[in-house]
């Protein structure tokens, strides 16, 4: 019942997995599942580790994420907003804001993320989405995709 | 969208609140809620943070709780099991097990806790039940109820 923090952010009997299996539209992140969910609280807990210079894919779904930073600092899009992040603050995805995380070039970004078990998969930008998303210039210079 | 962290363990426009408004069964908790929950992700996620030589209440209930430490250390009973926690380890409380969280008397226990909204309310032990309960002497000598 208890998984114990063993160093540097990673835990007993937790493998540390590649972010998705698709690796063309993220950049250096490692996936652990913390807690798996149960009858009772049917959530997954994640922790994601962006290296330094690294990014999350830039998507939108239905299903909401709840993110707590855990590690280090960097930014992160959320619908048209763009916000730096650091250690502690939290995020809440609402429902198909587009998103993506990205670490700074010199910290690493760590972040529990809270999700349903059931949940709709993840969509990429279309062409047309992703120059409405860069008409804002800020916006712009900061999507990776 | 974002809930900033301010400094040691307190949110921007998050108020600190009391733990329980029974104050006969715990000792030096507070209560800050991060998360209050959406449709899409009904749940709900506070942060408690236990002062040195503090503790929880010794309850038990059928919802479940995610906990990450998230400050400190300190002690916990979950069932029949007593362990030494630490920041990042994370520990589930099953349905009906018996639950009591402690800091040790030089540090706070602050920890992330995760439940569903929809919750049914804790029970405190009979007399009968602690007594079940210190049959074993080192969770006798924990406890406090």
């Amino acid at each position: 019942m208890i998984i114990r923090h063993k160093e540097n952010y990673k835990w007993e009997n937790v493998p540390v997995l590649a972010y998705k299996e698709d690796t063309n539209c993220f950049k250096n992140i490692t996936r652990q599942i913390l807690l798996d969910g149960v009858t009772e609280l049917p959530c997954q807990l994640r922790y994601f580790e962006i290296a330094p210079g690294g990014h999350s894919t830039l998507e939108q779904h239905e299903h909401v994420h709840f993110v707590i930073i855990f590690r280090g600092q960097g930014k992160v899009l959320v619908g048209k907003e763009l916000q730096s992040v650091q250690e502690k603050d939290v995020i809440e995805i609402p429902p198909f804001a587009w998103h993506q995380f990205q670490a700074t070039s010199d910290s690493p970004l760590g972040f529990l993320c809270l999700v349903n078990i059931q949940r709709d998969r993840p969509k990429l930008p279309t062409a047309e989405e992703l120059i409405i998303l860069q008409q804002d210039s800020e916006i712009a210079a900061f999507i990776k995709s």
